[in-house]
């Protein structure tokens, strides 16, 4: 198994982690909609992270952390917070490796995504719905079980796995003008800008991001790491604020962060579902949502675009 | 071109049909969950044809008919009656051969439906919503413009066009111990029953059907075509009425019919929905709620099933 890393992956090192994960992680499909291409000008070719194991590219990234874990670090096994994809992806990685998983969730999370967690066998440790709580809460279950914090982005580990879902398009489709990717805590488009550096220099790479959520575009307009005061977009997988780490490989090899409208992602998400005939979830729509709203900067270009997941609550879609 | 077909397609003129309609059709892919084989004790293979043009496997039906028109039939257009997938498929069709399309729909068709067709190039003629009404504004039509029906079901080289999906998939999986597809009018339900009968001879073929719309499941237990008084299903795709060449065939070739309950197919589609993530139409989840119904009758075995079409209005869920 590759080692633990703590520095900027190389290409090398992503190229270890996409053979060290292959066994765990599916190689998802790359779909295009003629009906897409020809509403938005350009050709978009769409990584369909939504098929992936978990529903979501997060598999990836836990993946790669928790195979690289000593064996007695594994003995002890994985623990992390999230009430979201990177809990699942957890709990399903150590669920492969045959290992425990801890996660903390709030006592508010939703039941489905709590079946969800315990059905990959993890073990929930519920706390009160704040940060501090969280915390807590995590430390508390670490000195008892010994088990390993695996962040859910603001690691080499992490960013490494979700390099290889960017690395798989571009092997992929070849010739790409520019890459796009969703910004939450920064996990996923710093492996993305990683993944482009090394294997399509050429190639621009884009942030998309909610207009309620956009501390990444501030961030970079800054140079200095922002948060968001609040993030009440639906796009819930996007909340999050930037890693100090993701932060870091963003100020170097993301070329634009561009926000949308809540309105702007929702009419992505339709236009994916209707069109494409596929289940993705709101985050997964800020890409195209960005496509849509700067239509003559992409016009006729070759646009690579993550669709990160497909976990969503089908009671409570927004149309 | 391959010849009009005026008896039971052969396995020479099923080939011949997907050669011929290769370039107007896509070959879709076949998906599998591991989460529901495990929930079924089965293994499924889902053949897509939610992300067939046009969204349904009616595509092939509609391309197989009018491939085969002479060259002065095909000036005069094509012309159906349908507010579904074969209305969409049929102006598709027409408009990749560059020939006109004519639709009676029913002047309280969706409009989203209506928006579909005509973004074909269709032209719609509107009429009461009665079988007669439509009947009469279709005769009125084809006097008026000389165009060709195109019936949705009863017609041999449609059905030779639907065969062409179970064809596909039977040489993509090749072992299969059964092929289960829902009936409306029977035109897939025929199409599969022959591919299998010569390509699969060994493999049972079942059709699955709505309990509110069973006229197929009373057909072949009295061996007389049965109509159904009501037919108030959410598989809106299979309320018609079996065509009689498509129970000639299905008196010979399918092994038996399983009904289902409304319940059991919202359960199955949704069931779909969230694990595949892939977007399906009601009537394409009623062959898994027929498995799911009778899972001791299918334990262990190698299942084919058709997903029949992914066009479904999402401001109208049923859950």
């Amino acid at each position: 198994m590759p080692e633990s890393l703590d520095q900027i992956p190389t290409l090398e090192q992503i190229r270890q982690t996409q053979l060290a994960i292959s066994a765990m992680v599916r190689r998802t499909p790359v779909l295009s909609s003629e009906t897409i291409d020809s509403m938005c000008g350009a050709r978009l070719f769409f990584k369909c992270e939504n098929f992936q194991k978990v529903g979501a590219f997060k598999m990836r990234g836990a993946a790669s952390a928790a195979l690289r874990l000593t064996e007695a670090e594994k003995a002890k096994g994985l623990a992390t917070h999230s009430s979201g994809n990177h809990a699942q992806a957890v709990a399903r990685a150590a669920s492969l490796l045959k290992i425990p998983a801890y996660i903390v969730m709030p006592d508010n999370a939703p039941a489905i995504k709590q079946a969800a967690t315990r059905g990959y066998g993890a073990e929930i440790i519920f706390c009160e719905s704040s940060q501090q709580a969280r915390e807590a809460a995590l430390e508390d279950l670490i000195q008892r079980t010994g088990a390993t914090f695996i962040h859910p982005y603001d690691d080499y580990n992490i960013i490494a796995g979700q390099a290889t879902a960017a690395a798989e398009l571009i092997a992929e489709v070849e010739q790409l003008d520019m890459l796009i990717a969703p910004v939450g805590g920064g996990g996923l488009i710093s492996g993305t800008a990683l993944a482009a550096h090394y294997l399509l220099p050429d190639a621009k790479v884009i942030g998309a991001e909610p207009a309620k959520a956009d501390d990444a575009y501030r961030s970079l307009a800054s140079g200095v790491r922002q948060s968001n005061a609040s993030a009440n977009t639906i796009a819930d997988g996007l909340r999050t604020h930037l890693g100090e780490k993701n932060f870091a490989i963003m100020q170097k090899y993301v070329d634009e962060i561009i926000t949308v409208t809540e309105e702007q992602i929702v009419a992505a998400m339709r236009l994916i579902w209707e069109r494409m005939k596929i289940v993705i979830e709101p985050s997964a729509a800020v890409p195209l949502a960005a496509v849509w709203k700067q239509q003559r900067q992409f016009a006729g270009s070759r646009i690579g675009i993550i669709l990160t997941g497909g976990n969503i609550e089908l009671s409570k879609l927004p149309f």
